[in-house]
């Protein structure tokens, strides 16, 4: 398995369209037969970054994940709506 | 609940006792009554990187463990291994 952490920020005044934009990828994401969780988290800290926590079954249904039209509608629609670029990361569980 | 997503790097050739520091803490944090889940992963691109997703039922959970003498211990321990601080973050999900 796989873990992402996908770690994002919205534009001043933009939190709440990007928080909508998530909601409807999280739903459809987590229809994929390859995905194993996908949730999405307001940092406790600052109302403007967001965090996604994806967990994989394998490295194909990540590839699989990033072209479907779900994904793609997402970073089309949110892409104007981050302050910065998205930053991701793969991870193996340790322990 | 609320979600910690707390990174760290190890510095060159102490990666190895890090984790298995991190692996003991993960073993006492999983027996706390307020501990939701506790996972350490290391970082696909990078094998000095280091991240712990940990999942809490509420802020005294937290406080509870941040004084548990496993914690205090690791803390104390794998702080000489760092190569920087540590980056935590507290997370609420939203979907």
């Amino acid at each position: 398995m796989i873990t992402i952490i996908a770690r994002c920020s919205a534009r001043a005044g933009r939190a709440e369209e990007l928080v909508q934009l998530a909601g409807n990828l999280v739903d459809s994401s987590r229809k994929e037969e390859g995905n194993v969780s996908y949730d999405f988290y307001a940092d406790a800290a600052d109302p403007a970054k967001f965090t996604f926590i994806e967990v994989w079954k394998d490295q194909a249904a990540i590839d699989f994940h990033n072209a479907t039209p779900h994904f793609q509608g997402f970073v089309e629609k949110a892409g104007p709506l981050f302050a910065g670029p998205l930053d991701v990361a793969l991870y193996r569980k340790l322990s």
